[in-house]
């Protein structure tokens, strides 16, 4: 087993290439037994190892700086680099995480986690080195569906323009979560197929294997060749236009070519774009076979309906019988649930690609234009479009509909993708209307509820399966409603399925606090008094969440009971939901001590 | 005088082209008359007069949307769409806003402001058109500047994927507000300026000349002859990646060929970008040899320094002192005081062109890099990298630090640059800490202390000039300090130079609260008295703000004083500074009287 010999970078390069492609079997395997023990991102990480082997036994990590972009994809880069025995905990609490994390590691150039940002990250990394005259590589590895997001094409520009030393490698896996849309999609398609190209590739690649590996000539080939191939045929301007060098589209799997091809660009002396063709779930029968079903393995599975679900057939539903209605989607057709929306309404059902700022400042223009526009959306890639709600949605007051999935606590994802944040943006942004379903049933209901609402709108709901089928009687929304009634001055103003589930025991009126914003300012004031204790649960940032917007509603008014607000603090980068709740104080044990305590005094 | 007789788009069309020459020199003598006296954007108005006769000639509005991006351009589109007289009172309080508004006129398709949305939003209008089989154009019009920001890439994907009809005038001034970065700049430099491209266009249009202005064989023709034109040489092949049909380039100012182009253009069923080349104060002698100065005209100037001043002369102070030191901003090198770091180190200070986003990142990248990154940018603007924030700085807890300018409330510039909500994002983003000077000499000495500061810093100040020179005497920025003592239990903690001037007079304790995250809670402790008042102000949303942090902090402890949260609420669209504070309570007359009532009880 290569697999066991292999500690660090450095092991990896005493090895033949016959004995890397050996380990990157080895690699594979390893991957495949952990997440599907685990969970986590199988076909991307499976499409990775060989051109990560590639670029270690190329590059000198940490020396060398390499940031995956989204960073799912870099399980073999923690293989290789030290990390090979804690691989085991995988996205386990007190185990690594599934991303590139740069407190884990410092072999980790860098935390990711949302798309599109390692271009920028690099250019950084690239510039503090040219300022400080040091000698070192950076490297962002990002793939064709982080190519949407505009801020990559923003650092594209900046890249460009500098003309720094830089690589880029255009991880070409022919889809990213959902099949990629859009016009960057076609281009790297046509790249990709064209015979002509695909022939001529192999010319240059021949050609290049009687080359030295080292020597200052090779640029000038490279560019001789490159001159030669532009004045054929329809290449790839794209990149080059941005003053990029551009070289591909080779076989990333090709563990020699890659090599050798790095070693190339490795010489040369700005920026570079290597793009390489892969295959998601490379090694794996099945996930080869249906890579988006395997894009994020979950371990077992629980037996009520998903959110998301619940979210796709009530959209089939409206769509069937409001001809205004349609539902937009940042390339997460599956995971928003979205899917049998666009399978049977692809008319009304946009997948914009990674681009969350377009997403919304589109579904503005359809609600200037007369249309229902609802934007299904994890929590934490919404706050990519912060400015666009506040800007084209919430300033001209247009009655968008925001379907908020993976809000609140967000478990093995881990740091970057908790939903935590989304109360606090949207409880500032004017006239803004905030829901939080009580459970699968009430978000149906919300539904049908937003089909005439007349202004922004955002329902949040957390990852995954409902907790429990119970009816709530109030239907309007925005009233607040009593779940249980165990005390005569306890009460608890629980925000959503999870924080209802903690306090469904508790000596105390459970409240189920459905409108987030605005707050029920009748129910509110009735509980205004003195002697009564008000405790809010939010599976969110206290700062600027809705227990606070809680206590400045009654402070404004006159407060006489007392508040107490429980929620999250600081950085959450517990991997199981559990766990952040633990660290948080979101127990039931936590909440019956404060509770116990007020009874005595 | 046409001026008087145009009322209407359908008075323009009435119009021979030689009168509509006349017409448009007109509306640029109105125009510089106008923003002479009130202020607003000067040079970008007068390069976009003439297509925009054209466009109202060609088009029908309000029937046919025309989206202006950032809509600061739209003087002459206000001027003929009904709103002649009003112009008169551009960014008066109560008058008519500098922006395209759609709140204002049935004729501004949609409400603009910030950079690079009218892509998105024109596409999501097109799409309702369509969907509800209607007939009418979509008209976006887009600088060459908001090009460099990735929400319209995002669009542009889209928009080349979608193939709906949609039409996308890129006014290209050859510079936006500072001159342009980036290589797409480039890139547009290079279509504009190939002599052989120059002369062929020029056959091209001729060719023209002699065909019928509407006709079906015309798409064929311009087919037949772009064909041509890209076998020939370098061209457009960027938009046309995008499977967006590309004219161009055209001189801007020719009333005739714009309108011959327009003409055509409508026919086409598919995404079409026309190319104009134009020039920023075409009509103004002045305007057109400095072109950055007049962007944007301000009325009466006032005598001590501006905060802008200031932010330029530390930094290269701080630049010239520590070899770490380096900055950023986006497009934005004039406004925010760093054309004098610009000059003086052109490579410490990176103008990354309109790319929010990958400044931040960018910056993050560089900290990771054992850099000092300071971003200046203004309040609202940054608004559009609420994401990276959090994701690339906060979560790592990188010390970034960011120059917040513009901050509170904006005047003039109306709704979509108010700077009000800066507090609130950054309130709730982990380990981020907020100071707000109390002058300009304040903002130096944090700026000082910030330079070895280890976390995301946050440091905001308004537009303009600094109110007073008064010394503060206590140094560290964390720490609250007194500013006058003439009460013994009401407190007024003031965020920023325009709050304390407020409360200058008021019969208080009159607090400096300098440090809005984290707060004085040594401080505030001291005054957690039963029987005091604690009145907090800020230039800024009350929802999850200061204020409400001071609330919760002390109800977090066992709050006994009284604590009032004065700032402000809703969308605030007053165009000038002191009617906004007005409408949101913020004087020194409703604090006096809130003073008042409580010293009665």
């Amino acid at each position: 087993m290569y697999l066991e010999k292999v500690n660090s970078p450095a092991d990896l390069k005493k090895l033949s290439i016959k004995e890397l492609e050996k380990y990157a079997q080895e690699v594979r395997a390893y991957i495949i037994e952990v997440v599907n023990k685990n969970g986590g991102h199988l076909s991307s990480n499976l499409g990775a190892v060989d051109f990560t082997i590639a670029l270690h036994y190329v590059f000198d990590c940490p020396k060398d700086k390499i940031i995956f972009d989204v960073g799912h994809q870099s399980y073999a880069h923690k293989i290789i680099t030290g990390r090979r025995d804690e691989f085991k905990n995988l996205r386990m609490p007190g185990g690594i995480t599934g991303f590139e994390n740069m407190h884990e590691s410092e072999c980790d150039a860098f935390s990711t986690g949302h798309s599109s940002t390692s271009l920028s990250v690099g250019l950084g990394l690239a510039r503090s080195r040219d300022l400080s005259k040091e000698k070192y590589d950076v490297i962002s590895v990002i793939g064709d569906g982080a190519l949407t997001g505009g801020m990559a094409y923003e650092a594209l520009n900046d890249i460009g323009a500098s003309q720094t030393k830089m690589i880029i490698i255009l991880n070409d896996n022919t889809m990213s979560i959902s099949k990629n849309v859009g016009a960057i999609s076609t281009y790297l398609g046509k790249l990709r197929l064209s015979k002509r190209y695909k022939a001529l590739k192999t010319t240059f690649r021949s050609g290049m294997d009687g080359m030295p590996i080292v020597g200052p000539s090779v640029v000038n080939v490279f560019e001789r060749i490159k001159s030669w191939v532009k004045g054929q045929f329809w290449t790839n301007k794209m990149f080059e236009q941005f003053g990029i060098k551009y070289y591909g589209a080779f076989d990333g799997h090709n563990l020699r070519e890659c090599i050798k091809m790095l070693m190339q660009i490795k010489k040369i002396q700005q920026p570079v774009i290597l793009h390489l063709t892969t295959h998601k779930g490379n090694g794996l029968y099945e996930a080869e076979q249906n890579p988006e079903k395997y894009h994020g393995v979950e371990g077992k599975k629980e037996l009520s309906k998903k959110y998301s679900e619940i979210v796709g057939e009530k959209l089939n539903e409206m769509i069937a019988k409001d001809e205004k209605v349609v539902c937009a989607t940042a390339a997460m057709l599956s995971g928003t649930g979205l899917s049998v929306v666009h399978e049977k309404y692809p008319d009304r059902c946009y997948d914009v690609g990674i681009a969350e700022q377009h997403a919304v400042a589109m579904c503005a223009g359809l609600s200037a234009g007369g249309y229902k526009p609802y934007f299904a959306v994890y929590s934490s890639f919404l706050q990519r479009a912060y400015d666009q709600l506040l800007h084209d949605v919430c300033l001209n007051n247009l009655p968008v509909r925001f379907l908020i999935d993976r809000s609140g606590a967000i478990g093995a994802d881990g740091v970057t993708h908790q939903g935590l944040y989304d109360i606090s943006y949207l409880n500032s942004l004017p006239n803004m209307t905030v829901l939080s379903p009580a459970n699968g049933e009430e978000l149906a209901r919300m539904m049908d509820w937003s089909l005439d609402f007349n202004g922004p709108l955002a329902i949040r709901y957390p990852k995954g399966y409902t907790l429990d089928g119970k009816e709530y009687v109030t239907e309007d929304p925005l009233r607040w409603e009593v779940v249980h009634n165990k005390s005569d001055n306890v009460y608890v103003l629980a925000v959503g399925n999870r924080m209802l589930d903690i306090a469904k025991n508790s000596l105390c009126v459970l409240v189920n606090a459905r409108s987030v914003k605005p707050l029920d300012m009748y129910f509110l004031d009735k509980i205004n008094k003195e002697g009564n204790l008000i405790i809010t649960l939010e599976d969110g940032i206290v700062s600027g969440g809705f227990g606070e917007s809680v206590l400045s509603a009654l402070n404004a008014v006159g407060k006489v009971c007392r508040v107490v607000n429980l929620g999250f603090e600081g950085v959450c980068d517990d991997l199981s939901v559990s766990g952040a709740f633990d660290s948080n104080g979101l127990t039931a044990k936590n909440l019956d001590k404060i509770i116990q305590e007020h009874l005595k005094v």
